[in-house]
């Protein structure tokens, strides 16, 4: 649930599973429009850039949206031997799309959001997150994304990216078994998958059933990935990632150090310290305490 | 610069440096006295628990403070070799002095707070950050922390923990150069120093600027350690360690791995994962790249 206000200046996003809010100040608002799916706004901010939001929750901003694109793109590449076959389900700001094509090993990627007004508005008021949208190896279709999932080749992809709303609306049957069992299918037998996952701290519940859902579906036990995100609920936020068979247990520790691309939040320690569980969180999902 | 209110059920605090802000829901104000240094408040959150607010300033809830104290205490004692004599300048909620005194190697902590009316309304409405203040091992002293280190005999301290208010205000004076060089003459030669040092991605201009004092102070390159921090600007915080001499490269991970007491956020993994330094992060301070 969900209620916001941009009087005086400032733009409010309530949690009100959180019973918190985060706040911006604004200079306008720049963009509106009622696609057939949802209402995308994109606020000019004092200090964060431009500000998309969608159905009255943050999306992005200018400022922070790297930590989360970068990660939602590198730790799964850099932890699957040769990702050549890549689909990116939501992602319609094209962030998460420009971070993968910097991977040379990546032949194709595939973007599937079902609005492209999303686009429409990220090109206008992201450029920067759209730098990559005519590579030659990248495919952006607006259809549904279960669709396509469902009526792709079996083990035609090697990794894919689940860069959606939250799992309530449009966005919930993202986080079904129906849903995960349809990406099994479509990875390859050493297929990788990744989708945020949400505050560790504000959203348990949701991260606990996301996991057994995951399960359910024929992945490998998820782990899960931290980073911070200041425009998201808590400023905390993770990523669960998965397999089809079983998740490495290491990562391309090499490439990572001499990757041919810059990153503004990522490197080899940060892969690494975002896979680091905290202690109350291990708890709550019954894994071993290190 | 800060402004504040609490209408309409909610409590906020704006960061004008990052044209932010953060809500939390409440019930009541349940505390509220003008001391002879600072406006101290603790309301009753829907959420957080218990929320303490200093001059409009949120200090801690009781949902997240173990994330911040924990950061505080752990990795600075876990990498001294054999951390005895403990000062905290600030910490007058008690809550970092309770994890320090869970170090079974710690014979003496003082806790150096100027305010003796933060620690009466910790003890009132965040006992659990109290449980420790009758440990014979503790000292609570509530005189100048400044005055206090200036007149400590030189190295007859291990480990130094500043756990103050921002680097505005009354707290200002716990960023100076000359503040360090005390700190350093009150250090063993193998003592160690952390402070808090904001927000990683809203307060870079600060990190900077205490770093350098820290050098100007006589202490060692710093060292920053990230962890996040929901009730804080961005969520994402920081904390600077130092050495009278050199940082130790590594920290006791064997004695962290068997350690004797619990914790919620910290552990071997999140240690090693707090040192981790994002590339935007190592561009700014100009750190060569991992």
């Amino acid at each position: 649930m969900n209620l916001h206000h941009n009087d005086n200046g400032w733009f409010t996003e309530f949690d009100l599973d959180d019973r918190s809010a985060f706040s911006l100040e604004i200079r306008e608002r720049v963009f509106c429009e009622q696609s057939p799916y949802q209402k995308i706004e994109v606020y000019d901010t004092v200090n964060y850039g431009k500000l998309m939001v969608i159905d009255g929750f943050i999306m992005l901003s200018s400022k922070d949206n790297f930590i989360y694109h970068e990660m939602m793109a590198h730790p799964v590449l850099f932890t699957h031997p040769n990702p050549q076959r890549v689909a990116i389900i939501g992602g319609g700001d094209c962030g998460t799309l420009r971070e993968v094509l910097k991977h040379p090993e990546v032949q194709q990627v595939t973007q599937i959001d079902i609005d492209e007004v999303v686009t429409q508005a990220a090109e206008q008021y992201f450029p920067e997150l759209c730098a990559s949208n005519k590579d030659p190896r990248a495919n952006l279709l607006y259809v549904d994304g279960i669709e396509w999932i469902k009526a792709s080749e079996a083990g035609s992809l090697d990794v894919i990216i689940i860069d959606s709303t939250d799992p309530i609306g449009p966005g919930e049957v993202l986080y079904t078994a129906d849903f995960y069992q349809a990406c099994c299918s479509a990875l390859a037998d050493n297929g990788l998958f990744i989708q945020q996952s949400e505050s560790p701290i504000a959203h348990m519940p949701l991260i606990r059933n996301m996991h057994h859902r995951l399960l359910e579906g024929g992945f490998s036990q998820p782990r899960t990935l931290f980073f911070p995100q200041p425009v998201y609920p808590t400023g905390w936020w993770s990523a669960a990632m998965s397999a089809k068979q079983a998740l490495p247990l290491d990562f391309r520790q090499a490439d990572v150090a001499r990757k041919s691309f810059a990153t503004q939040y990522y490197n080899e320690a940060i892969h690494q310290a975002a896979l680091a569980q905290p202690a109350f969180f291990q708890e709550a999902l019954g894994i071993p305490a290190v």
